[in-house]
């Protein structure tokens, strides 16, 4: 699938993501352009590189932009936690060069969103959607990018807007639950590398969608196909769904 | 959705199943035209009965579909437990009524059994197909109906046979898993409903498609559904995803 | 075990749990001695009981207490959403009558709770202690009683403090799980009676530990075997696990 | 816990768990004295160990036990498959030599069958005991070792027979389940490690006891603790629970 000599280069390399994107890379037949961390210097390694594969933090996404844009290469964006500063910045770099932003790069959590949309938009707003995902003990935000990319599938599939229909983090006297709510709880610990389950609860009937990763390979692998892809396709803002063909 | 004054007849009205008919006639503003069980008139039944619900046992069938063809209505058949000989009986009466034999009559299974087909066509058969049943201690046979109907659905969707590709029961010295199989495996106990979870299992991740019922009447009530959907329907075999308009 | 003839009467009548309830008292072949509900005479109803059941709000707990000590009956109290305040006021009533006061009355949560204490104080607080639960879209407090009394369980077998090593309702960032954290989250939906997972997540390895309610007439009955076996004991604080004789 | 020097040999090296269990000697500050196949001199590699760890097959084990016996030392043999000729050879070197034969090396798993036996002992038999795991598609035999170890914890709760209560591999006509049966049912696909859940169903609740594995690093990690925990004992024959103190 993937063509010889390409040369990726990984920003946020000592992070757990980096170690297994390194070997991804590897295993994909690529080359490893090198990697930058927090103090790197993102623009010299972006000279060097074919694609860039970015899970460092949002701080660092400007600066990871602009580097892609000078050199001209690809950037596929596995960092979680941004707001909507942040998508603006996507959005320009992506009048620029080929940009693939994505809570997650597994095929399998590629195809369970598929499947969410299609069964929020089936089920009326009587079945009330919730999302439960676990993580290791060392993640620091909640919900994790990946169930945000679950909740909005369901919302597109409901036709809403997910940001008007959020309950995330229940905790004392909540009331009763609002009607066409997405929910959102984030459980955390051990060394689990990511479980999510998407559930559709109706009168007396449950539907649960879910996917478990057994490590972060799965994530590696996905980043660094989908680095690859990226490559010759023109300036734009492009998903994990196009990648695999969904 | 139900017109009142719809006359619906039981066949094996004593049974558990029966019972919640009873509830789910008189819920959706039908007349319920009487029920009969192993010794009963089914003839008698259908005379004077809009339509029939049949949740008896496969020897019953024969006289069930007699019984709907003289009185020329329909029925929706949601007995477990056929062979092929009996789906040719179907097949038989489906050129002169209206015939909906299904494994199961729930909204959410019906979407489950789509969402399954559409994984399956998806995935390449890397991804092993598990389909994992529990019910309550007095069920009798294994798997049970709806379990078979998902793994129909997942043959489908793979377009394979699913009669030639099926693993169930494992037990003893087993030899590795065959490429492509559908592996089905049923836990009894308590009360429970019915729950049925279709596994994926790929390269270290694992999407899970799951229903849950909290009790019958699901099932009770989307068989009254399928009855008067039926009614006035020109002689043929349905589906439930067509009652739901799926 | 029940003695017949006894009289059990229900405050929260109206409610789901109070209608129950009603139900739970004759299987159990004991009188209705009647119910009350927010503006019920209380008093009146004790006077006529061998025992009382209280569903109500943490608003009504001092007025329930108050008619249990005048008719000096026993009072078993399923209300959730108790603060220092209650509790103070239930530990000063349980030194005149006998007070059963629980987050739960179901045998299967009463022994899952005393397999929390066990598993927490076997392994170290190198395995992060979740609790999720999910219930019905109409309940308006989170984390659930049963939530906290599982957590209460885990606590004593780490011999820890619950109030002070509390993580619960995540959102945002959140930094990383602290250490010996005990998390709670809550998921809300559809009809669902009531489950609970407490996960003990380890290096590379999970325990689970659950319960599924499959309806509320497991409380009800608990309840009221709860109650029958308070009368004549004497004042002081009971659990379920004595009734049960866990 | 491990002392350094201590040599460790390993029969089954080149199977996945030979090559886990090389890794985890290491970690523990072992030396690897070396390993042998289907081929290899056992005998030899017995005469430089101070303990022995056999994850081979059943056929291999009287070759393995009595090398072990020859050179005087300890032996944890985690290979499953074993039937009463084979558990008789155990019995007969434990005169000899300190011998630990056990379904699942895990800490985990060693805690669950602790919480089974107990919960199995609390709870009549009308709460349904079923088993069922889930392992990687190469596995060629049902149910796994650790399913029929936790059976065992099971049916030693209750105190029956586990060998005259088992319901394994349920399909077609099964009639009604058992009273006091204890069911099994084995699901194969992808990659999973292992996971295990005990299920006690009840009168409309449900209490599930799992264990899931992430990779078999855990399984290697325990069996070598518990080689070096036998390295001294006297003859006998010794469980997990022996070597983590519970």
């Amino acid at each position: 699938m993937t063509q010889s000599g390409i040369t990726i280069g990984i920003i946020g390399s000592q992070g757990r993501m980096g170690q297994a994107l390194a070997q991804a890379i590897e295993a994909a037949g690529c080359v490893l352009a090198g990697g930058v961390d927090r103090d790197g210097d993102v623009a010299a390694l972006a000279a060097k590189s074919d694609a860039l594969v970015d899970f460092s933090s949002p701080d660092a996404l400007a600066a990871n932009l602009a580097a892609a844009r000078t050199a001209q290469i690809p950037i596929l964006i596995g960092t979680t936690g941004f707001d909507d500063n942040h998508h603006a910045l996507i959005d320009d770099a992506a009048r620029d060069i080929a940009v693939l932003q994505t809570g997650n790069t597994s095929l399998g959590v590629t195809l369970l969103a598929h499947l969410v949309e299609e069964a929020a938009s089936r089920l009326g707003d009587d079945w009330d959607i919730e999302i439960v995902e676990m993580h290791h003990r060392m993640k620091v935000d909640a919900p994790s990018g990946t169930a945000l990319l679950l909740g909005e599938a369901a919302a597109k599939g409901r036709d809403i807007a997910l940001s008007e229909n959020t309950e995330s983090g229940r905790d004392g006297h909540t009331g009763k639950r609002q009607q066409g709510a997405i929910g959102f709880a984030a459980l955390r610990g051990g060394t689990v590398a990511g479980d999510h389950s998407v559930l559709f609860a109706g009168e007396q009937e449950r539907i649960t969608l879910s996917h478990s990763a057994e490590n972060r390979m799965i994530f590696a692998n996905g980043a660094v196909k989908g680095a690859n892809w990226l490559i010759g396709k023109p300036a734009g803002r492009y998903t994990m769904a196009q990648v695999l063909g969904l």
